[in-house]
């Protein structure tokens, strides 16, 4: 049996997701799409060459009995509507990060996802999905290294355009650890604050970076991330883990050791597309067995898309006032228990 | 459209490979089977879930009209009759390694190929398809390190049993370099040498292990490959390339780095199956890729597998005589030219 | 010219310096111990197999004209008294830290030095003298990574007594982070807040750890800095400098690699004493060549032991407002610059 | 006491001797010292600011009574006759390699030391002295690996010049290699044979570089050494023994490691000087004790000179035959057991 998607938002990642789901991952098809520009669209499905109707009403194309199950990849104000309206026809809908662009839009699908009485909602976090963050929590989680009492994590950036202001480094960077980290202890956090080390001289004149973003969790494990996103050198995701018998490190991505000009040396990703590439897929496979199944066993769930915004909305005020800003979470429904 | 494939042999290799084409890759479909032992087929059939018909007869499933492609995965010296008769039934076919049993047995492919006019075999080689070592060969095909002049190779494995006797080092372990080399160098082997260090205590009485296996080729190149089947401390796969301004050294598979126990440590692998586990999706997906669009672009050839063979009966003699011993190959016919 | 030097405190630290005095290094011969164990000291000088007389009264033993230059060792309380009779002596004194047990003490030692016209006096950090962070600090100096903006510093052990308290993780320990950064960076601090992360269950109740320290300088460099004294896995000392344009490690001591037990692992020291031992020698060495010519051009100045002992008020005061601290230190005085 | 030490030849490494002794270690004093070049030794006297008494006559200097021991570096020819010169007058001497610039020079030396009944010679091989190589020593020593099976080592140089020719890869470069495997294993040579690969293009037309020797031992070890002295990339000592368990690696030189530039890079020497500067101090702190006590407990002795000496003219003899050549070593002396 194959899963009929309707893909709303033909842009860049939306694109992306259209090629895994008729090219790479099985079980799925693309039977219809929707974009706020109709050429955008049929200009994709033409260039994709796959057999999908476009609708130019992105709720007709939700309630369509042709569209099993939707992927909402348009632009971040429109996510909740769409979610909200896939919850309505009772079609599971994957969702691109943000959820919503609220912490109360999250939690409006929440409600609606628990008053529909079963999981819909997968939402876009990848970095659960990624073989390293797998190895790391795998290390964790057999005890290799004792509890987890501090983590020292980075997110480093080659350089960003004048458009990325402050608040950026928490709500579209940061935002990944948000989840990640979560998802790799097993916990939620209780407070931030933001530390503005020297300021580069690379960055624009409204940016503070780099940033140290220090947060406390439940179990009371502090965790220090540096956000870093003109950086120069690369894009380096690092994630270390200091426990009660030893550190685990986040592997790096594989690259040749070379011996060359006086040095040892290996080679840095500078893209980021190419670092979670494949969490991409697995993600996206794990959302078509999901829905094809019906129970939603991996993925981000509404819910952690609830807490990671609840977690950004703290860590821009924090960087605002300078205080140890409280991060108040209400406790998760079993709903949510997997 | 989807390939129909048809599947001789359904051992562990043969049911790894049909889960891999039923549940994991996408364009093919398994619709029939074969192996000496009925129940063993019709078990795996059921167990993985799958429609699948079931032949008595390998040729009868070969000439089949549901039958687009095949798959050898039957015992080595069944392997040369199975291609050639689906060379002569016109169908793509993919051959577990070793194509066939001899170097004439391997030639008779190649010229039944040949005079049929058009690519239609392809010989399980995985290595050629694992990321690392093309990182390394792009590395290598870029220029980074100039010419190379000299490799050193080791093949570890952490044990093996008491069946295991001095020629298996090349014809089932060495193979593998053998074929992966002459790829990653676009080279060819003129001679090759055995040196038996110091014996092992852990290996049988019948066994020489370690063995350094000196190969040179047409470019001059030195290959000084080391092979130690009872290592113990796990299954190693290393490969570096001395060129005229610097090593590059292949990568090794993902692994977390811990300190604990007053040392810093990184996991290796214990077994050989999980070091080239993705190759073996990569390489069957370019089987059906190649299959499906007639073009055989990807992927070793009857010539590849003929050439091993070729260097693996040299380097057996070699083992045996203590002498360099010339290894003679025809060139390589236009045929092959990819 | 050979300097004759006087130990005043002859426990396990004067022994280890008396024997590098005697035996390891150029220029020097102690000639005169003193310690309030009288069998203490003469049991020392004869294991040691020297020529030097023992003296009840230290401070004749300060004034005596067989002796060039003191080396105190004794119990820290008492290090103030004897330094500034050094001082008044008119002779170079090494001091092993702390200068003093209170920055006043510190400060006096300060004004008396300045009041004296001459440097005469050498703390002995032995830090700046160590091979890798001389590395370390030549790579910053030669602007390879740029600005510092940002360090991340460990200092950890793998466990402590009983008697190890809170505050001692900053006097005893993170003392050494305190004088060896302000060198590396060539800079000073302007606050430090103190960060409580889950406790290890392997420390003492009325033991803090780990502990972060969080340090920020007079140029913005923010500087995180953890205590961990029951980390179970090694002494490890580690420094990481993020620039404007790269990452600096310091190096770690040199081990042998080892692939063994499905493993790649190298050794971390479990002894701290083996951490720094030859930086010990340097340092010696060079309060002996400071001593001779008359001039202090390396080492740690008395200036350096009262912004040490500046700084780690601060820090203990931290450890127990939980606030943000200001270090205040007044402008250093020309009569140190080097 | 203080060693009063003659010194023949004051060229480079002469004069850098002479410092060590004055200025780095303990209990020795040059006292006295002959060059071919009067003004060469007078001038390297004056510089080093030493009271050290010229001699026209090297063997005037070697009998003289104010001479405890000698230290000879003049040119290579002239050792023989100044090294049983010293035997001779009952004097230890310490000569740079070569001992001999023949193995029966070096024989003849051994014959007159062991007549004279007292060793009295130490060779200037460094590499046992070296940190690094004690570290891979001990680990064998701990059986950490099991018995040594098969080692790969290399030489590698940035660049030679015209004048070095193919036989200097032997006995001025792999010298260095048949001196500390020697003592690495506790072992004896007994064959040797050489491989030419691919010539790099940036050697001159007589050379023949990189090149490999592989030598085998009494106990069975083979060892791989690849000689590669226009490598372009740095200097390069590696040594990795491959035992019954595992596998060590010789470590290298401390050097920062940076990310910089989408690269995790660490420093390679380009300069041979520094990579053993500190093994020459450990040597000659050794030999000035030897001589003083009158014991010669550490060193390489005047046999390990010439089994060097031996196994190079084999190595020779093997680049020009192209077959396995034997090393034939008479038992080692009881003499010379330490």
């Amino acid at each position: 049996m194959t899963l009929r998607i309707g893909v709303i938002g033909t842009g860049a990642i939306g694109q992306e997701h259209i090629e895994r789901l008729s090219h790479k991952l099985i079980g799925a098809q693309v039977v219809a799409v929707n974009d706020i520009h109709e050429e955008t669209a049929k200009a994709a499905v033409a260039r994709l060459g796959i057999q999908a109707k476009f609708y130019a009403d992105p709720h007709a194309l939700i309630k369509s009995d042709d569209v099993d199950a939707l992927v909402v990849t348009s632009w971040g104000p429109t996510h909740e509507e769409f979610v909200l309206a896939s919850i309505a026809a009772g079609k599971p809908v994957f969702c691109e990060k943000p959820l919503a662009v609220t912490a109360q839009g999250c939690k409006n699908i929440v409600d609606a996802e628990i008053k529909h009485g079963k999981r819909l909602v997968q939402v876009g976090f990848m970095r659960p999905f990624d073989l390293t963050y797998r190895q790391l929590k795998a290390t964790l989680d057999n005890g290799e290294i004792g509890q987890p009492l501090l983590l020292n994590c980075k997110h480093f950036n080659p350089e960003v355009g004048e458009s990325y202001t402050t608040p950026m480094a928490i709500v579209d960077t940061l935002i990944h650890e948000l989840d990640v980290l979560r998802w790799l202890l097993d916990d939620d956090y209780v407070s931030a604050r933001v530390i503005y080390p020297r300021k580069t001289s690379k960055a624009s004149n409204h940016l503070a970076d780099p940033q140290v973003v220090i947060l406390e969790t439940a179990k009371g494990i502090v965790i220090n991330t540096q956000i870093f996103v003109n950086c120069q050198y690369g894009y380096d995701i690092q994630c270390e883990v200091v426990g009660e018998q030893g550190i685990a490190y986040l592997p790096e991505p594989n690259q040749v050791t070379i011996r060359k000009n006086a040095h040892v040396q290996r080679g840095i990703l500078m893209d980021w597309k190419k670092r979670f590439i494949e969490a991409y897929d697995v993600e996206l496979q794990a959302f078509i067995n999901n829905a094809t199944s019906g129970n939603f066993t991996s993925g981000a769930s509404a819910w952690d898309g609830y807490a990671a915004a609840v977690a950004a909305d703290a860590c821009v005020k924090a960087q605002q006032t300078g205080n140890i800003e409280p991060i108040v979470m209400p406790a998760m429904p079993i709903f949510y228990n997997k």
